[in-house]
């Protein structure tokens, strides 16, 4: 595969959504868990933490990148970040998971390529003959 | 204070860095959490894992959101986040250090505001007063 990015990497706004599971920590971490198997990622390890008085925040770091979350359940308001490398994996699928468990009534998105591959060549000062998201296998 | 938004979040390119710093697993940890504690950020906890055969990722959850970093050590480059909340936290302060760390020779930023204080309130189907990137001590 010849990818012109490594990753893809969407910041995710949902808006709107239900107070009570916005706070639950141990729910937003299977969620976000889920997430990532659905999407077809591998999860490699992942931390949350409840606020006080009110708040989660975690992070699922897998094998292609992240996916992260902070919370502000007195807004009904989640920032949530899918960052992920390769083909196999989609991040929509987490996006449209998440929006359906947080039941988040609007989303924005912003969808930004990281790591693009003629950048990456251009700036290196030494050649690079091709770019891949991850090594072949040794 | 009054924010227009909750967070600021720097999406950073480090290009032709520093290879064999990019995989070096507690150097990279060593220097996200330090980045973390210049911009004034207190750390929550943190995950850092080296990819076999190379690259390294990390994720550093703050009480004042996260920074996240994906190495690709092979071609020099580095994805990094810097997601903070708050007056008090400079996320540039990261970039700069950061920066020098890996011995990036180029770099790429993109801001984005997070949680945008006039949409929050838009959406809500309850009335929202005042936002506040965190609750006031209880």
């Amino acid at each position: 595969m010849k990818d012109k990015y490594l990753g893809r990497h969407i910041l995710v706004e949902f808006y709107n959504c239900d107070k009570d599971i916005l706070n639950d920590y141990a729910l937003i971490e299977e969620h976000m868990k889920k997430a990532a198997e659905l999407a077809k990622a591998t999860i490699v390890e992942s931390v949350f933490h409840l606020f006080n008085p009110w708040g989660v925040s975690g992070a699922v770091v897998i094998q292609e990148s992240h996916l992260t979350i902070h919370t502000w359940p007195e807004y009904g308001y989640a920032a949530v970040d899918l960052f992920t490398c390769g083909e196999e994996v989609d991040p929509w699928t987490a996006f449209t998971y998440l929006k359906n468990k947080l039941k988040a009534d609007r989303t924005e998105t912003l969808e930004v390529p990281r790591g693009i591959v003629d950048k990456i060549k251009k700036f290196s000062t030494e050649e690079i003959k091709e770019v891949k998201y991850k090594p072949d296998a040794v």
